[in-house]
């Protein structure tokens, strides 16, 4: 059974270790996929576009641990969210409900059968003594409904949308990936042909399919990885190169 | 058959890669854990710190195989360290030692039978071309006794202990994780009700049962993830704002 | 099945687990593992140097995606080349071909067959969407010639090689490792008793055997982990006592 970690820890940490092996201590047959431990510390909304960008291509079936959890030892409960066929186990702050689509309605337990946590919890480390050995238990065969009751409220978190203006759309950066690639929040079904895409110094941005399109250098728009508008720099950092980052808007104006 | 891998090469390196390569050759159905490539480079200090907050709790029958050797190509030996169920393999530096309690007397093989080492070994990566290759043999069902003589003595090395003060107890930071997080070598046990954490400067830190009990921005003190005591400041770096890092005194400071 | 991926897409990112998700939704069996996605961004030397050093390790029948892909999305073709029993899946622009021998000749198809990939085809990310899934399928057992069709040319790309001179030999420093090795293109063997290595400053440095046959600080040079010849300060960073790196000259001078 596929079981994936996503956390905030830092890759190579302890703290995910351990939580590797608190879950194959439970479910040695476990098989463990990272995929990320470098999310920005304790940041929701980086979370949020992660799963968003992620979870929807892996297959049925396949178990998600998630851990960006500020609010660790407090109230706040943890979750096991039925998606599609997948199941999430997460902290309830939200970070996941970017996943769901209008309309769609997940199935929600909370975790609250001690049975199958780590027997003794500590205050600041529940992926380890909870989540992980709840994984482990799911991953054997455990229903979600053993787990705990289902619950039909939880935190909710949307994501910054974009906004409708007068001349078109206006959105804004939300991920500076390595390549120093600026990934909007616009969709890109809503660059028509004749668009122009416009950064908050007001210079226009040319338009191409995708990088290779245009000279080392040139500052170009295109339909990114997760089919959003992105801003570039071709074999260069457009992060670097206009000194801006996650936030900076960016304008998407109809054709004339 | 679980294997991980605990070295000090940096994630993304050629060498962590080419020790998979080299494990997988000799055992194609060993599954490999990654636990951390990124320990300080030849600190055996981290690393026996790392061992010990980590490999209890993996599954009786894991192989680990930890790779911070800076006494590479030298005459130091490399042991099969049978320890509770588990195997680690590892140059005999000492950095396992820390896993050992008081009168526990684990089995140790060194070593020597050249049969299950790559045919041709490098006077400076021993990882790949002893350990990995071993590591898959034993994978395999080899018995540790047929790796090489059984041995009594080796290296020890033991972590800095907390020092009883007329007031108290005296410890140091020993892990500064990537939240900020200054995680002591004093035991959490130590921190009756009443008790008082006292930073170098003088001052006195709050202590509470979670990050979440405190505003944000507040310094505190709690028992973290290992049991041990820890300072942090709520949803920031402590490491940033007291400008301190490994080895800062901490003292405890009994109830009155 | 083994199936190995290599990147430069930044440890932690979520092109790196949105191709898992993709590779594993066609074979949820497969066995993944990482073996480097910090490759420096768009370096194809770098890539070259760490494939040459890292896949002849690996067991035959693995299956290797390596994915820096400068030319994303223009018409450069896709690549699953037949080496030595494993399988590299790979965009064409020559990163690969210095695995290949003198008169070796690998099979090579270029991938051509749209069932194999995902329905709808970024312009951005190959990896995920035609890579991932072709590696799927191999990994079920698909047959190459199925792929597409045999080709015999493809792009070629030689890493610097060292030049004869009166002296000797004269290379250069093709990788720095984590802890400032300065890694040449020098071959081990070249390295005769008697041998001087010299620095771009004129400077000789100290033949031995490996980093513990030399005091702390001291400058060395020695036969490294890949049979190359390497630079190094024991238990210190030679890249940075040198203030030196990736393309700096050095001399082996023939015993006179």
């Amino acid at each position: 059974m596929l079981v994936t970690l996503t956390t905030d820890f830092g890759g190579g940490s302890s703290y995910v270790a351990a939580m590797k092996g608190a879950l194959l201590a439970v479910n040695p047959a476990a098989r463990l996929v990272d995929l990320s431990h470098d999310l920005p510390p304790q940041d929701l909304v980086a979370t949020a576009n992660f799963l968003a960008d992620v979870l929807p291509w892996f297959p049925i079936g396949t178990i998600h641990v998630v851990v960006v959890d500020p609010g660790v030892g407090t109230e706040r409960s943890l979750l096991c969210v039925e998606w599609r066929g997948q199941h999430v186990l997460v902290p309830d702050n939200g970070c996941w409900t970017s996943l769901i689509a209008d309309g769609e309605r997940p199935v929600v337990h909370r975790l609250a059968e001690r049975r199958f946590w780590r027997s003794e919890v500590s205050a600041t480390f529940h992926g380890r003594d909870i989540l992980a050995p709840v994984a482990g238990h799911l991953s054997r065969g455990v229903a979600p409904a053993d787990l705990g009751p289902a619950v039909t409220a939880w935190q909710r978190f949307d994501l910054p949308r974009p906004a409708t203006t007068p001349d078109g759309v206006r959105g804004e950066v939300v991920i500076v990936d390595r390549f120093g690639n600026l990934i909007s929040n616009l969709p890109g079904p809503a660059l028509f042909a004749g668009s122009t895409v416009r950064l908050p110094d007001g210079r226009a941005v040319k338009l191409v399919r995708t990088y290779g399109d245009a000279e080392p250098g040139t500052l170009v728009a295109l339909i990114g990885s997760s089919c959003r508008l992105e801003v570039a720099v071709v074999n260069g950092s457009a992060a670097e190169k206009l000194g801006v980052g996650v936030g900076t808007r960016i304008e998407l104006l109809s054709p004339r």
